[in-house]
């Protein structure tokens, strides 16, 4: 069996999430349980937790996939003039044919004039592979970078806390995973100046040549400042680092005073020397947003100033794996290129989309007010993405238990957590914290009543924990 | 950037299709060529070529995208019972969720149920893996198997001439491939002495251990006969090698005689001390068959007698990718899960997937009956699969010019062949040959009047080359 599989970790998936499936299961069968209802906070999976789809995304789909469709009257017509032009786009007509391997030529064009309106630079379609989901791009990228042996083996930059993919993927490719530390004292924000120091670390014993960076933050729902970005594509600059920006949840920006600026606006506007110099990958996925479309995996990567001979391999890599769903382009399509003013569906589509994201804004104030009020609970401000990551303190008697069951004190309390309340959130050591810190990640994606219940039983409990290991 | 990249190859989408797609593009801007129109025979892609979905699979999945369509009058019933089931199996009752990560629970029962009747042996929802299309589940196979460094280099055996996903995936994982020649002469049948041959050879300088069969054959369209199969189990038994049985083409069998018996039957059928030791691995996908769904990226794979740490260890391999695409799980469980008689959907699913499978096997007949007849080309029966590989006699003065040019002899032609006629097929040197032997593979999938003009075209093409190089 291949090592590096064994070394690759994945908690958002990992043995609490097992544990809640069986709890499920025993719930289903009438086994007797603190709780009615397992509440699943581990995963960013909007759907799951009652959000419902927009119509114009579903409408336009599904008449991709069944044209017979096209002759209902019940169905708007600019879902209809779209499905049309997206079949005429697809070899045969169909949905069901392969795409190009980069995606349907129509939808990487529709891709660059959703990315030119939102940076106000251009965007190539050449520029532009689909993907299944954010992750597939992400892992392609990094199996493109990666090489060498040894003292010379690739390192890749990541934050910690971090989204697990990436040590996932880190441990797969055989790479040197580099972590620099987010500042929880001040948001969760990114310093330049530990960027410094762990680039200097790793470089005695690797080559560090790629920088992640996720931006809104997963976990930490950090949304970075644009003179943040600027100093770090300096920083990539001056090290000649390959910038890889997780850019997921650009539409989910909360707070006031925040707001998304992509790495490439920030690059292209810095001008010479960096903004032809500067080799960077922004990932974009439907899966998060207001669309929350995980289940069809479709999302894209920007590649710029990417050695032509890299992107040439990169193409050919990716011809492997035939192309991307072709549902999910479709959809990618149809949230890329919206309906306008005017246009029949444009009034549903807007109502339904500032209904999610409203509702997700006043749900980020909610879980930051509600832990803020628990002693030894301590959370920085939501001001994106979908998760909170609060510290938690934990008595000492508390870890001394945890160590001597092998687990991590964070993963003791959460599992704990889980079969006294049937909530189920990922202990912080699945993302990585600084050393003697406790976390855990939390979705704020449930509906508002059963949010704010979560929030009090998370917050009781703690109380309770704490006290019975004081 | 990742030498292992480098090194990776894949013939089917590679510089005769980029070369094929600009010809399509300047024939759209008004180019004169001396051809209308380019055939793109490379690859197995139904409904490029104008094959219609299968109504069933569509309305199915329409439904599960769009489920205010539910109250459609005009879909039939049996499609809205089978939708309602596949929602209800959705988290959040949207296909929108992420699903487990090997695939929907329901989806995995309804599977193992499909390969029960197919096979009448037992069949486990814990021991099938959904994916993203069966190329994803063989690089995850294959990904899971593979270690070592050096002489403990795993080596995988592949059939020569082969799918060029294996070369390619075990180029980008470092593994070794070890080829063994399948038996021109005889149809194309695997012959055991020479897997014996191949394996000693190996053993030299790796640590052969995966032993990948693909029937019915990619590109070779032979299929395998019962004794054959149970010859490669045994073989895999004495020599302690897993099995990996690509059967993507199960429903693609046109030969009179010919049958398709499932790796796992026959392992089964063979009893102790086969049965419950020899580690197997059968792929299936959505992409081939009489639905020709490749746009869904869909498929599966069944692992039977794996160590049960390994097969852990492959949950956890991809619960990191999430899932496999929700709408092609729904495609793959209409499939599974067809119109029964009686229902008001059976007689148009039987009507059409009849008739894709009766013109397959006439063109099956034609591609073979058409090239027999140009001299200088020869062809075996097309048994089954979608694809014939002909041999093509090639003038020495001909594999002189190709070689000062730096290209493959086949390749050469290829190339001629796509810039005079359009007709668009690839090299055998992309799939591997005897040395000194020219082939090339074209798929039976265009529309039979179409096919009939290619197939002549060609030969006459072959003859011109012939004479012009001799």
């Amino acid at each position: 069996m291949n090592p590096a599989v064994r070394r690759v970790e994945y908690a958002v998936r990992g043995p609490i999430v097992t544990r809640a499936l069986e709890l499920e299961r025993e719930l289903s069968q009438g086994v007797p349980k603190p709780f009615t209802e397992v509440i699943k906070a581990n995963i960013g999976d909007a759907h799951a937790m009652g959000q419902k789809p927009i119509t114009f995304l579903r409408q336009v789909s599904a008449l991709c996939l069944c044209p017979e469709l096209l002759s209902e009257p019940s169905i708007p017509g600019d879902a209809k003039e779209r499905a049309r032009r997206l079949l005429a786009a697809c070899a045969g007509q169909s949905a069901g044919a392969y795409s190009a391997s980069p995606g349907i030529e129509l939808v990487r064009r529709d891709v660059a004039r959703f990315i030119e309106r939102r940076d106000g630079v251009p965007a190539k379609p050449d520029d532009i592979f689909l993907s299944t989901g954010a992750s597939d791009a992400i892992v392609t990228i990094l199996k493109l970078l990666v090489s060498g042996e040894g003292a010379s083996r690739t390192g890749v930059m990541i934050p910690i806390p971090q989204y697990p993919l990436y040590s996932a993927a880190i441990a797969e490719l055989s790479a040197v995973q580099v972590n620099y530390y987010l500042d929880e004292e001040h948001c969760w924000a990114l310093d330049v100046g530990e960027l410094r120091r762990a680039l200097a670390e790793a470089r005695r014993h690797c080559a560090p040549r790629v920088l992640c960076i996720i931006n809104p933050g997963n976990p930490t729902g950090q949304v970075q400042s644009r003179q943040c970005i600027e100093d770090v594509i300096k920083f990539a600059f001056e090290e000649k680092l390959f910038l890889m920006a997780d850019e997921v949840y650009q539409d989910n920006i909360y707070a006031e005073g925040s707001a998304f600026h992509s790495f490439k606006k920030v690059l292209f506007e810095l001008g010479p020397p960096y903004a032809d110099v500067v080799e960077l990958a922004s990932f974009h996925s439907i899966s998060k947003g207001f669309m929350g479309e995980c289940g069809f995996r479709s999302g894209y990567v920007e590649v710029v100033n990417m050695d032509p001979e890299v992107r040439q391999q990169l193409a050919k890599l990716v011809s492997v794996r035939l192309c991307p769903p072709v549902p999910g382009q479709i959809v990618l399509d149809a949230v890329v290129d919206p309906p306008q003013p005017g246009e029949p569906s444009y009034e549903r589509f807007i109502a339904e989309k500032q209904a999610v994201l409203s509702a997700l804004a006043h749900k980020a104030r909610l879980t930051q007010e509600i832990f803020n009020q628990a002693p030894g609970i301590h959370c920085n401000p939501v001001q994106g993405a979908m998760y909170s990551f609060p510290r938690i303190e934990l008595p000492p008697r508390a870890v001394q238990e945890a160590k001597a069951q092998g687990q991590a004190p964070d993963m003791f309390f959460c599992m704990k957590l889980l079969e006294e309340t049937g909530i189920c959130v990922v202990p912080g050591s699945g993302f990585g914290q600084r050393e003697g810190t406790y976390h855990f990640r939390m979705t704020i994606l449930p509906p508002t009543e059963k949010l704010q219940v979560l929030l009090q039983k998370l917050s009781q409990f703690h109380a309770k924990f704490t006290k019975e290991y004081s």
